[in-house]
Order: structure tokens, then sequence, then C-alpha cells
């Protein structure tokens, strides 16, 4: 039995933008659908952090065609006994090894997770060391000619969990934290639209914070509304609150990374 | 009414290479046009930095398909009322925003250009930081599907131009300036061979000086006519003066950026 | 007469993430063939480095539908008196400078090597500096549109080689040197499998010592097998002996590059 072709694979991994490793994978998944268009959403994640792969995917995904396929490659535990896996949400795969890069998927939109084990779809030899060639892309390009997903191993009953922290909400501000860092420098923090608006009214003039008091940051709407240079806060593409200096880069002025933490009164 | 179908769209951005957001634009468009060959010409345009966008867009739109659409997103403005716009011109469209990117497009090959408008043709909702991804993505797919480009929008008169930098001739010399510098550290100037052509016949015999008279520069045709280590001056692929170091890298060599100045005796 | 069109151009050079140039290229082959699907394996090869070159594509190029063209762009003398080849084998085509890129085939599996020489197949006009657009892009182009490889210009007898160091073994122990650094940081080493299995046997406890005897490694399966942020060497996906660190960079853990002395014992 065959479903569906799928015709978009999208992919990320953390193998950097001066490597051939996405390439090889490329080619072997051309090798078993031909007619693919494969996406690169980036090969920049930092290197062997699910987290920030899981930041990117759940971010991304919607703006992508169905049916389609994301194969996800942050494996800093390949060759161990951790499971690759497959889930299916949202009329979309997301294939990779099981390290909570899906943590993203709420429960109730999971249709199933399965446990990749069927070596008939992998590379006839497996390295020790590079299962995105050997296993995750065959197993991707399998499934995209129409494979059962079912075929691929046995179902799970859970997928592992990377717990986020998220806002909190206490004396009239919210506490949040700086979890991505864009190529522009923009900090981007965990507090959502919905934050901002469970706790502040419309009309309220806030203020942002960076570690603690040290830094206070208009609350704005757009970039331009403060002077080339200055610092700004506000909702990005996202959604997010993201810190931002206009025309300039927020990572270098400020010199704050990813844990900092963020207050909006 | 429909048009032709375009085929090819390339995109450049300075959106940088380690960034998942010249995908998240790439899944716009697909959804809207699955048929679409996207190019990628480079995401590595300095950021907010226009000029150099359209440096890029002159020397390498020649060598691509048409008919095209080029979708150039240098956007420091993000969110604030620049203007969109389409530029039709060499059956090609020019898609981005009306920040001087287009500037190396004269006035008389332009058909038209199109303030983009027409919100039907947005992304539903639209954000202040990423109008590649809400607007010009989805105008740009739209365009290649054959819709009008009248449809955008109204027509303009103007589009905004950077003001580049002749190269100046004045006691024997031709005065330009460094405005480019490539991955192999080759200082490009904007003197260009027809320049060198008026002012000089082919039997004289040239140099080039880099800041004032601090560096003499022999004129050659191609890098190796110097020794291995050794700088050279010749006319590169875009027919530009170009100052490099042959096996090596004339920006280390030279300690010097684009604004140098460059001399022709 | 035509032959075959082959869908597939995998395309390696030294241009750097950073480069427009790639893209141009691209422009150019699209022009002559609308329908090729060009891969890129990486434009990140050391600068002027074709032994580098010679050993990514010796690596990859088997992961890659056939038939199909590996265009390899690493040209420290462009310009010069180099000659441009296409080497067929292994149902592939092999097309770029004539120096040394191509050293990992086998001179029994060479069908025919081709020095590229009609001008027929070039641009209009030839630069002195980038022959990857001029010259090795269109002929690629062309190739893949089914023109006879005899059509390019005369057979030659042999192409240039490089001489790669192969390990030694005495006195109980494989030498060998680190001749490539991936992404990650991993030190890759020309030490094979089948070196490790000609003089150990597979009960034998290997360690692996970097530069002399100052490091020793544990040879192990898979990362792993040692803990977070401890050395570990392995055979990696390519069979080749490779110094790790788990969860970790080698290069930074050891701050060794490539030429350092591996021995086996």
């Amino acid at each position: 039995m065959r479903y569906q072709k799928i015709n978009y694979l999208i992919f990320l991994s953390d193998f950097g933008n001066n490597s051939p490793y996405p390439a090889i994978c490329k080619g072997v998944i051309l090798n078993i659908n031909p007619a693919i268009n494969i996406i690169d959403l980036t090969h920049s994640v930092s290197q062997y952090n699910p987290i920030e792969a899981n930041f990117i995917l759940k971010n991304s995904f919607l703006y992508f065609p169905v049916p389609s396929i994301f194969l996800a490659i942050v494996d800093p535990e390949v060759g161990s006994k951790r499971k690759g896996i497959i889930v299916k949400a949202f009329n979309r795969f997301f294939v990779g090894p099981d390290n909570g890069m899906f943590s993203f998927i709420e429960e109730k939109y999971i249709e199933t997770i399965i446990s990749i084990e069927n070596k008939s779809y992998f590379l006839p030899a497996i390295s020790n060391t590079f299962h995105a060639r050997d296993i995750f892309a065959p197993v991707s390009a399998h499934l995209s000619n129409g494979i059962p997903v079912e075929n691929f191993g046995p179902e799970l009953k859970k997928m592992r969990k990377i717990k986020l922290p998220d806002p909190v909400y206490k004396n009239n501000t919210i506490y949040g934290k700086i979890i991505y860092i864009d190529s522009f420098g923009n900090l981007v923090s965990n507090i959502e639209k919905k934050h901002i608006e469970k706790y502040f009214s419309s009309c309220q003039k806030l203020t942002v914070f960076l570690e603690n008091c040290s830094f206070s940051i208009p609350y704005k709407k757009t970039y331009s509304e403060v002077k080339i240079g200055n610092p700004v806060a506000l909702l990005n593409s996202f959604n997010l609150l993201e810190i931002a200096v206009n025309g300039g880069n927020a990572q270098k002025y400020f010199q704050k990374g990813t844990g900092t933490i963020v207050k909006v009164k």
C-alpha cells in the first residue's frame, strides 16, 4: 500500500554552513525520490542544541506547504540507544532523533509517533556517527514516496519533551528570558503577545528591562519609532517580545546572550 | 486576466547564512506557486546596506534566465512608511523595499514602477518587522503566477536612487574607490573598463595606487602574471578594476576596506 | 548527436558562503538547461585548496544519483595556461580545472579525460578571473543537455594528480595524519578502516595518539562510549579514523590542525 506522495522536505540541522553533510543527505534522498523539493530551513542550529531546533521549527513550520516532511538533525547522542522518531501532526511528518526537538507539538495535535526501526528503509551500511545520512534521510525519502508511516516501526506512547520555562507574572511584572538571538543580533524572549495582552491593557505604556534593571527599553510597535542606534522592544513577527537596536545589533549593544532575564512592566 | 507564468525567482537578502528567515520566505512562496524555482543569489549582503545590494544585483542579474523575479530584501526601514516596489525592466521584475537597491536600472530601461499596496496579495496578518515574509514573498509569488503587475498597486513616477560616486579623471590619473570586497578578499573598485579605455591607450603601461601613493600595484591581465603572494591589479569578470593578491587575500594584505581611494596612472 | 539528458549537477567550490558567485554560475547553467537540479555540495572548500576538494568529492560522490555532473571549482591558477577537464568515471562527469581535485578517481575507473577547448560551448566573452561562470558552468550545462563529451575537446592521456601521503606501518604502529576537520571540529585522519583491520585484530584494544605521545585517546565504536566532554577515537561514517570530543569540539580541545601526526597502537 502506498499513500500520497509528499513533494516538500524541509531540512534543518546543526551541521553548519561549511559542511558537505547536508548535501550528502540530499543525495541519499534524491536517489530514493528524485522528484522531491528540498528546502534548507537552516543548518546553523547551535551545535548539539535541540532546544534551539525546537524554537526554530515551532516558529517556522506553519509557513511551509503541506503535506511535507521536516527532517531535523541535531543529534548529540548519535550512535547511542536514543530512538529515532517520526511524529505525524498538522498534516506534516517530523523526522529526527528523539531528543525534544519536537516539543512544540502539543499532544492533542499528535496523530502518531513512530519509533524508526525497520532497517529495510535504511542505507545498507549504518555508521555510528552519521545517522542523518544512513537512517533519517532514507527514511524521510521513503516516507515522501508514500510508504505508510506505520511501516517504519512500532508506535510510541510518547516522545521526549524539553521542559521550556514559561514567563512568570508577579508584582505587576512579567519575567521572561532571552531564548534566541537572530542573525541581526535581535534578542528574542519567551514572552508572547498573549502574555502581554493578558496582564496589561493596550493603552498602558510599558517598559522592558534587560537583566534586572540595568537596561530600560521603550516598548514600541516598530523599529523605526526610535532613532537609529537606539534600543527598542517590540512584538516581533513571531509574536514574541524582542529587544532590538534600530539599524544596529542588540546583542553587541547589550553584550547579553540567551538566558538573560527580561522584565516587562 | 493572467499573464505568463514566471519560473525563476532570484532571492537576495541581508538575513545572513545562519538565518531561517530566507527559508520561511521560500515556504510562503511555494505555498502560492509550487512550481517556482528559487535561486539564492546571496543572503550575505552587509546588513542594512542597499548600496551593496545594488552592486551585486547590477553585476549578476544578466546571467539569470528570463522572465524572472528578483526578490531583494535589505530593509532597515521595515515597519516605517517607506514604500515597497516592483520595478519592471529587462524582461525581469525587481521586488523589494524602495531604498535604492535598484538604482542600477537606468530610467530608460524601466517599463513601470508599481507601489505595492494591494493587501489581497499579502499574508493575512502583517507583522511590523518581517515584510519579506508577509508582503514581498507573497507578492513575488503571485506575480510569478501571472498576476498583472498593475494589480499590486498604483504606478509611481520614480523610485529612490542611491547616488554612487563616479570615478574622476584629472592630471592624467583616474581617481576611484573600493566599493566591494569579495569572498577572496579581492578589492573591487568603481573604475570600469570603459574608463580605462577612454583615458589610456591599450599600449600604455599602467600602475594602480591604493590610498594615495602608499601602495603601487602592477596592472596586468591575469592573477598569474605576478608571483604567488604578490599584488596585482586587473579588470575582473565584471569589467571592474580589481586589486588582488595572486593566491592570497588583498583585503588582509593591504588592510584596506571599502571607500579606500584607488588611482590609475 | 545527443546523449541522455543528465538531471543532477552537484556543485562544489571555494567561493565561500557569502559569495554571489555560485548563484551566478547557476544562472548561466539554468539558461542552458532549465530542467537541471543543482545541489550545492559545499562552497566552503578552503580557498585555493584542491586537496580538500579532492577529499570531499572522494567521500561524497557515491551518495548522489547517477547520471550526474560534478562541477568542482577551486581554481588558484585561473587565467593561466592550466587546462580545464572533464573526467568520465562511475557514470558521472567531473568538470573543473585540472589541478588534482579528481585525484581520488583511480585510473582503472576512468573512461575518458577531455581537455575543455571548444569555445562554442563557452559564454561569448571569457574573463580572465571567472572561468567558473564563463567556461565550466556553460560546459557542464551543455554536457547535461546530452552533448557528447568528445565534443568539448581532445582526449587527454592523463590528468594532474595530487600525491597524498598514505599511512605508514612500523613497530606495531600505524602513522597517519589529520587531513580534514569537519564543522563539528572532528579531526579526520588518512587512516582507513582497512589499515586498522590489516594490522590489528578486532579484539585488540587500541589507543590513538595525537602529535607524538602528548595525547592518548581511547579507540571506541561511538561517541557516546566516553563521557560528555571527553575525547574519543573512532571510525567515522567515511570509514576514516577520526578523533572527536563527545558533545564537544576536538579541534578546540586539542588545538591541532591538519597535518598533525596520528598514531594507532
